[in-house]
C-alpha cells in the first residue's frame, strides 16, 4: 500500500516534470540557430554543477526597447507622443504658429520640423516633457498610450510589441533572471506601462532622463520636471546607465542597433557564459526592413562585422520569428 | 484511516502556522510604541481585503544607511575609508606633503584637514574615489571593508550595523517588501557589501555618485571613474534619487537625520497607510548620543517638530532597542 502510494506520487511528479519539459518556452521562434543560442545559454547558466552555472542574483538580462521589444518605425513612439503633445498644447502657445520647429509641426510637416536636427528635437522634447510634476507626466503618458495608435498597424503602441521577445522575457524570468530595460528612450515615458506590457517593474527600467527638482507646492511635495537633460542612455551611455542603476554586469543583452553596441560589448567582457543578441529588421512584409542607412535603429555594416567577429547572435525577424505580433497570426 | 490522515496533515499544518505566528520577528526591539508602529503597519498593508492593503509590487521600503543601518560616529565610514586611502596613496603623491588638505591628513590632523570645509572634502573624495575603473574601485572597497576597524568598537564597519534594523529589513522582506538603501553615501562604496550585510542587492542601492565614462583600454571595455560629481543623494536629492532609481513612491521610509526629511515627506505624501521612522541616537553608553548640534547626522529641533506634527515614529535607541549590535548582548 505504502509503496503503491509512493509510486503514484513519484509517477505524478515525473508526469508533471515531463509536461514542463515538453512545453516549448519559445513557441513563436522557428527552430533555427537563434532559438538554439537562447535555449542552450539558459540551460548552461542554470544547470547546477555546470562550469557555466550562474547564481540567481547574478542572472541579469538587459533589453533595449525601441526596435528590440517594440516597433520603432516609421518613427520612435516617443516622438509620436511628443508630436501629439505639441498639437494638444498649441492653444496655450500662440507663439508656436511662427516659431520653429513648432510651426512646421502644426502644419503637419514633420520632416520640415525635424530638419533642425538635434536642436529641434530637444526643443520639442522640452516643450512636451518638462514643466509639470512627475505625477502629472505619468498621467499624460498613460492617457496617450491608452488612445494613440501606431500609424501602420492601427493598434496601441503597447500592442506593437514582439511576441518572440515577450517569450524570451518570460523564459528568462522563469529561469531566475531579473529582466531590465536599458533604452535610449525616456525612463519616465516607459515606466507607466512596462510592468503591464513586459512584466518589467519601474525599478528595472533604465533610460534617458531630464532633471527633476523636489519642491513643496501648497504644502504638498512634488517632483518638477525641468527642461534640462540629465542623462542620455544610448551608445557609450548604456554601460554607464547599467552601472548606475543595476550595479552589476548583465550576462545577457538584447539590442537591435548601433546604439546597443557598447551594451553588448560590456556584457560580453565579463567572465563565463554570455549571450549577446541583435534583432535584425529584415521583414518589410510583416514589419519593416532597415539597416545601415536608416535614420533610426541603424544597423551599420561595422556593427554586423563586430557581431560576426564577437560571436553575437543576429536574429533575422524574417527567418527566425514564426510570428511577430500577438494580434496577427 | 483517511480521515485520520487528513486530521494529521491539518494538525501539522496548523502547528506550523502557529509556530510561525508565535515567532517574534523583531526580538531586539522592546515592547514599546515604536515596535508596535512597525508591526501594525505591516499587518495593515499585507492583510487581504483590508482598506490599507498594498499589492506586493508596490511594497517599497527605503532606508538611509549612515546612522540608520550602521554607525556614523565619530565620522562617516566612507570618510575613514578616504583617509586610509590618502595614506595608502601618499607615496605616489609626494606633492601632498605640502598641499592641503592632504598635508594635515598625513600628519594625522583630521580636524585641520577638514577645516577647509566642503572644498577639502571634495578634494579628498576625488583623490581617493576617482581615476580608476569601477572594477578596481570595487576591489579597493572590498579590501578595505575586510580589514578596517571601527575606532571605538574595534570591529569591521560592516559589523557595526544595528541588529534591530536588520530585523526590520528581514521582517519587511518576509512580508513581500522590496528593501532599498537611499543614502547620501557613495553608491559604489556601498554596493560591494550591502548584499552580504543587509541582504540588499546592488540594484536596490541608491546613493551619491561621481560620473563614469565608458572606454576601451587594450581592447577591453572599462568604466572609468571621473573626478566629477554626478549626483548628491541627500536632503531634497533623496526623492529625486528615489524617483530616478525606483520609479515609485515608497510606502515606508527609515532615516535618522535632517538629510532624510524630504524622503519621509515624499513617502508620506502618497495615499493609504504609510510608515515614516527616524532613529534617534540617544544612547551614549551603548552607541552615541547626538542631536541638533552634531556635525553629522544632525537631528534638528525642527526635524523633531515635523516628526511630531506629521505623526512620524521617532525611535529611541535607548528605550526602544533591547540590543544594538549582534556582537554585543
Amino acid at each position: 500500500m505504502k509503496s503503491k502510494l509512493v509510486m503514484l506520487v513519484v509517477g505524478l511528479w515525473l508526469g508533471c516534470a515531463q509536461l514542463v519539459l515538453a512545453a516549448d518556452p519559445l513557441p513563436s521562434w522557428n527552430e533555427t540557430a537563434a532559438k538554439q543560442a537562447i535555449v542552450s545559454f539558459v540551460e548552461k547558466v542554470t544547470k547546477p554543477g555546470s562550469p557555466d552555472f550562474v547564481p540567481v542574483p547574478e542572472r541579469i538580462a538587459t533589453f533595449d526597447n525601441d526596435g528590440t521589444l517594440w516597433v520603432e518605425q516609421p518613427m520612435y513612439s516617443q516622438l509620436l507622443f511628443a508630436l501629439d503633445r505639441v498639437k494638444a498644447l498649441a492653444p496655450q502657445h500662440p507663439e508656436w504658429k511662427s516659431k520653429e520647429p513648432f510651426a512646421s509641426l502644426l502644419k503637419g510637416d514633420v520632416k520640415g520640423a525635424l530638419a533642425g536636427g538635434e536642436h529641434a528635437i530637444v526643443e520639442i522634447v522640452m516643450a512636451t516633457h518638462a514643466g509639470m510634476s512627475t505625477a502629472q507626466f505619468e498621467q499624460i503618458v498613460k492617457d496617450w498610450t491608452a488612445t494613440a495608435k501606431h500609424p501602420r498597424f492601427q493598434r496601441p503602441c503597447t500592442e506593437c510589441v514582439y511576441q518572440p521577445m515577450l517569450e524570451v522575457l518570460a523564459y528568462l524570468r522563469a529561469n531566475g533572471f531579473k529582466t531590465f530595460i536599458v533604452s535610449g528612450g525616456g525612463i519616465e515615458f516607459m515606466r507607466p506601462w512596462t510592468e503591464k506590457v513586459y512584466g518589467i517593474p519601474p525599478e528595472q527600467v533604465v533610460g534617458s532622463s531630464i532633471k527633476t527638482k523636489y519642491e513643496l507646492r501648497g504644502g504638498q511635495p512634488v517632483l518638477i520636471r525641468l527642461p534640462e537633460v540629465n542623462f542620455i542612455d544610448d551608445k557609450a551611455g548604456k554601460p554607464v546607465g547599467i552601472n548606475s542603476h543595476i550595479g552589476r554586469r548583465p550576462i545577457a543583452a538584447f539590442g537591435n542597433s548601433d546604439g546597443d553596441r557598447q551594451m553588448l560589448e560590456w556584457t560580453q567582457a565579463g567572465p563565463g557564459a554570455r549571450l549577446m543578441m541583435l534583432v535584425h529588421h529584415d521583414d518589410a512584409a510583416r514589419e519593416y526592413s532597415y539597416g545601415p542607412d536608416s535614420k533610426i535603429g541603424t544597423f551599420s555594416d561595422s556593427l554586423m562585422a563586430e557581431a560576426n567577429t564577437s560571436g553575437w547572435t543576429v536574429t533575422s525577424m524574417k527567418k527566425d520569428w514564426k510570428r511577430i505580433f500577438a494580434f496577427k497570426e
